[in-house]
């Protein structure tokens, strides 16, 4: 973990569920906000952002430390919502209830559904030891689309496809289940 | 179906499928262009548009007319892809595969999955009388992102709510089935 980022706000378990707190901006981390920007133009996040486009997302976005074994997303949660993760350090073990249990790393999202829609999380993600993230919250991504709605749009668009990409899994699971239940 | 319409292409299954026919601008016929614009805001489609910024998507749509009868949009199709549908008038019936069968009206927006991903088709719509409908093809959205982002980030980001919805009733779609397969 670089020491830059050791004044960050930590999230853990006691973290009170009526009040987000307060991240640091990440771009008072030059180095890690430009890790974030390359992140996020990667191929893995499929997201259509120029690098230029991945700068103005970053502006947006704030640091958040989890200790391992943190609890980063609790599936149900209605409270800790709005806002996806990009992982910038560590491992995070994924449970949606939807797949096999998935350990994702440096440069995945997660949480792009509540960013979008607000509602309860569907997942619950655990810190498989220290993570650092850069997250994005509803009120920034409102902010990005005021002050920056090219890059806000090619990144929601980027995000509903990979809504959709899930949606056609599922979809498929479904009509799996289905087969099944009927032999 | 209004006199106005009745020069718009018509789309039927002789349509050779490896050419999108060319669609009237929307724009092109006032009073219909205002109707869309006014469905594309009421709290069924749960887009978060202002009228002007409706007004903005309605200036990227293309009328296409349907017989009764027709496929509007057929499952697994790779190549008459990539648009959404707001239907103007007339009904349709959708078969996903996912939930029983439902009928659509006016009002109602179909095919948003296939205008952010352009993969194939995950449903099945016929047309049950005529129909009228805005279209939006990918690279009416593509302009609408350089032309007037703002309106196309609140788009999508509509788009990608209505796709994290319908991702959520999938998810416990698939939870319960499993709970059923274990009794």
């Amino acid at each position: 973990m670089p020491a830059a980022v050791g004044a960050c706000y930590r999230l853990n378990m006691s973290t009170p569920p009526d009040a987000l707190p307060r991240v640091r901006p990440l771009n008072e981390l030059p180095a890690l906000a430009q890790r974030a920007a390359e992140l996020l133009v990667t191929p893995q996040t499929r997201l259509p952002l120029t690098p230029t486009e991945a700068a103005h997302v970053v502006a947006q976005m704030g640091v958040v430390q989890f200790p391992p074994g943190t609890t980063l997303i609790r599936e149900g949660d209605d409270q800790r919502t709005g806002h996806l993760l990009l992982l910038l350090e560590g491992e995070v073990q994924v449970d949606t209830g939807e797949v096999p249990i998935s350990v994702l790393g440096v440069g995945n999202i997660i949480g792009e559904m509540s960013l979008i829609d607000g509602a309860p999380r569907s997942a619950q993600c655990t810190a498989l030891g220290p993570v650092l993230a850069a997250g994005l919250s509803r009120r920034g991504l409102e902010q990005l689309i005021e002050e920056q709605p090219r890059a806000a749009a090619k990144l929601v668009t980027g995000l509903a496809q990979r809504l959709a990409d899930r949606l056609r899994a599922l979809g498929q699971q479904v009509q799996m289940l289905r087969q099944i239940g009927r032999t």
